[in-house]
C-alpha cells in the first residue's frame, strides 16, 4: 500500500463571487496505511451540490466553513481496499463523505453499505440519496401537498427538482417545473412527466408561469432564489407552504444588493396570506430515512420517480463542473467518476 | 324605538399613509325597528386594534377593503336593548361585532353571550378576546417556546404583547419585552414580570436588545416590523420560530422601499438556520377557542396574566385614538368607551 497516491482537491482561496478554477489546488499525497479499526476507502463516486458553494465562504451557516487547503468535502460512494475494520470486508462499496480526493481512511463511523445488485450504486448520491431525501423530506414535512394543489420547483430537471415534482403528483398534486433551455424542458415534461414546464430564460418568463399556475400556487419549493422567487412569490396562494432549500442564484452574490427593499411587502404577503417560509436542511429529519428508503426505492424500481445523472470522468474535472453546476450547465444529478477503472 | 339616534363613523377617503380625522365622517341616523328574528344592539364598548388600518385601503388582504361610506369595522360589547330572538333577552351582553356606532342590528350570528359577574365585559375586546387569542394561539401553535428558550415580543405593554411574554413565562421560557419609553417599559418589567425589556427609542436600542439575549432569540412573535425586526432578526438562533401577526411600522408606509434590497440576506438566513417564518390570523385557529377560554381565565383570576386597558371616553374621539395607536400613543388595550351611561 506505501506505493499508492492520494490526489485531492483542497480549497486555495476562497470565491469572490462565482467560483473559478483557482481556487481550487490538486494536490498529490501518499496514503496513510489504516490503523486498526480503520478502513481505507477507495473512491468511485464523488456528488457535485451546490451547498458545497456555502461551505468554500466564511459567512454563518448550518456547517462550519472549510478552512484554506482542506479538502473540499462531498459525498462519495467507494470501495473498501484495506479493512482493519470488524464491520467491513474489502470489495464492500460504501456511502461515504471522503470528499474531492481518491482515498480516504474512515474508522467506519457515518458509512452505509450499499447493494450493487439493488440499484446503481451512483444513485446513492442521487436520488436515493441525499438530493432524493431533502425533496422527500422538505417536500413531505413543510410542504404537505395535499390533492389538486400545485407544487411549484425550480431546477426541475436537477435531482432535487426532479423529484419534488415527481412526488407530488404521488401525492395527487399538480407539478408545475422551471427549467433552462428546450431540452431541459422538454425533459421535465416528456420524461419525468410534470404537469406544466415554464422555461425561465424565456423573455416573459413570469406571465407564462402565471399562467401555468392557473389556481395559484400553494407549495413552492425554494432551491434557487432570484428572478425565480420574484416570479413566484406573488403566485402564491393563502396558507401557501414555501420549504426553502436553496438559494443558487443568491450563493455567488456578494452584496449589498440593489433597492428597492422587497423585505416589507415579502412581509406583508407573509402576514396577509398566513404565508409559511421554512428554512431546512435534510439532516434535520434523519428519523425519517428509513421510510425514504423503503418508499423511494419502490418508486424508483416501479418507474414512479425517474431520475438522469451527469457523468464528468476524471476527478481533475471537478473544479470545473461544479463552476458549470452553479450555472446550470449540469443536465441531471452531477457526478464525478473519480475511479474510471471500476 | 322611532325616535333613537344611531351615530355611526364611516370611511370618508382612504389614507395616504398615515390615517388622519379627515378620513373619517361622523353621520346620524335613525335606529330601524328590529324585524323578526333580529335584535337591536347598544354598544357599550369599541374596541380599536392595528389591523382596521388593512381594512382601510385595497391593498389585497385576508379581508376585503371597507368601501367608501361605510361604517368602520371593529370588535364590541354591545347590550341588547329589544330581541325578537329566541336567544336573546333584553339586558344580555354580548360580544359582537357591531363596528364604530352607538347601535347595530343583529340576527345574532357571531354573538357570544358574556357573564358580567366572571369578569369586566370590557375584557371580552382584549385579554379574553382577539388580542389574546393571538398571542395565545400563535405562540404556542407556531411559536411553540420551550423551557429555557428567549421569545421577544414588541409592543410589549399592548394587548397582545402583554399576553405573549407572560404565556412566554407560564411554559418556562424567558420573556424579552420591546416598548417605547421608560413607563411602559417599567410596567412591563414590573407589573408584567418579563425577564427583561428595552426600549425602542433608546439610541444603542439593537445593542441594548442583544444584551438582553444573551442566548439569542428562539420566538420572535412579529407584530410590529420595520426597525425592530431589523434589529431582533440577526439574533434568531438556529430553528427560530416567528410568527408574524402585525407589522404596524409597515402599516402606514407606501414604498417602494428604500434600498439596499434586504430580501436575500434575510432567505440566505431562513435556509442557514432553518428558520420558520409564519404568518396567521387567530381567525385560523378557531377551533382552540374553548381551550383558550378556559385557560386564559383561570390564568387571568390567578393573576398570572394581568391586562391593562386604556379606555376613551366617546364614539367621537374614537378616530384620534385610533391615529394615536398606529403611533404607540395608547397605554394598553384600546377601548373606546361607547355608551357613557353604561
Amino acid at each position: 500500500m506505501r506505493d499508492l497516491t492520494n490526489r485531492r482537491i483542497v480549497l486555495a482561496s476562497r470565491p469572490e463571487g462565482r467560483p473559478t478554477r483557482e481556487n481550487f489546488r490538486i494536490e498529490d499525497v501518499s496514503v496513510p496505511e489504516p490503523g486498526e479499526g480503520e478502513l481505507l476507502l477507495k473512491v468511485q463516486y464523488l456528488s457535485l451540490d451546490p451547498y458545497m458553494r456555502g461551505r468554500m465562504s466564511t459567512a454563518k451557516s448550518y456547517a462550519r466553513p472549510l478552512d484554506l487547503g482542506e479538502v473540499i468535502v462531498g459525498g462519495t460512494v467507494a470501495r473498501v481496499v484495506r479493512s482493519r475494520h470488524p464491520g467491513y470486508a474489502e470489495g464492500d462499496i460504501v456511502l461515504s463523505y471522503s470528499g474531492w480526493q481518491t482515498y480516504s481512511l474512515s474508522k467506519g463511523e457515518g458509512l452505509r453499505k450499499l447493494d450493487p445488485a439493488a440499484a446503481p450504486v451512483s444513485t446513492a448520491l442521487g436520488v436515493l440519496g441525499m438530493p432524493g431525501f431533502t425533496a422527500y423530506s422538505g417536500l413531505f414535512t413543510i410542504g404537505r401537498p395535499q390533492p389538486g394543489e400545485t407544487v411549484v420547483v425550480a431546477a426541475a430537471s436537477g435531482p432535487v427538482g426532479a423529484t419534488v415534482g415527481q412526488l407530488a403528483r404521488i401525492k395527487g398534486a399538480r407539478a408545475v417545473g422551471i427549467a433552462g433551455g428546450p431540452e431541459k424542458c422538454a425533459y421535465v415534461r416528456d420524461e419525468l412527466g410534470f404537469d406544466a414546464v415554464v422555461d425561465h430564460r424565456a423573455p416573459d418568463f413570469a406571465e407564462r408561469l402565471k399562467e401555468a399556475c392557473p389556481k395559484g400556487v400553494d407549495v413552492y419549493f425554494e432551491n434557487v432564489g432570484g428572478a425565480v422567487w420574484d416570479a413566484v412569490f406573488p403566485l402564491l396562494n393563502p396558507f401557501a407552504r414555501v420549504p426553502v432549500c436553496g438559494l443558487i442564484a443568491w450563493y455567488n452574490s456578494t452584496g449589498p444588493f440593489e433597492g428597492p427593499n422587497r423585505l416589507p411587502l415579502v412581509m406583508r404577503d407573509v402576514l396577509s396570506k398566513s404565508l409559511t417560509l421554512r428554512g431546512f436542511i435534510q439532516t434535520e429529519f434523519v428519523s425519517q430515512l428509513p421510510d425514504f428508503y423503503r418508499d423511494m426505492s419502490a418508486w424508483v424500481r416501479e418507474g414512479r420517480v425517474r431520475y438522469r445523472e451527469d457523468i464528468v470522468n476524471g476527478l481533475d474535472h471537478a473544479p470545473e463542473a461544479f463552476v458549470g453546476l452553479l450555472e446550470g450547465r449540469n443536465f441531471g444529478k452531477l457526478v464525478v467518476k473519480v475511479d474510471e477503472t471500476a
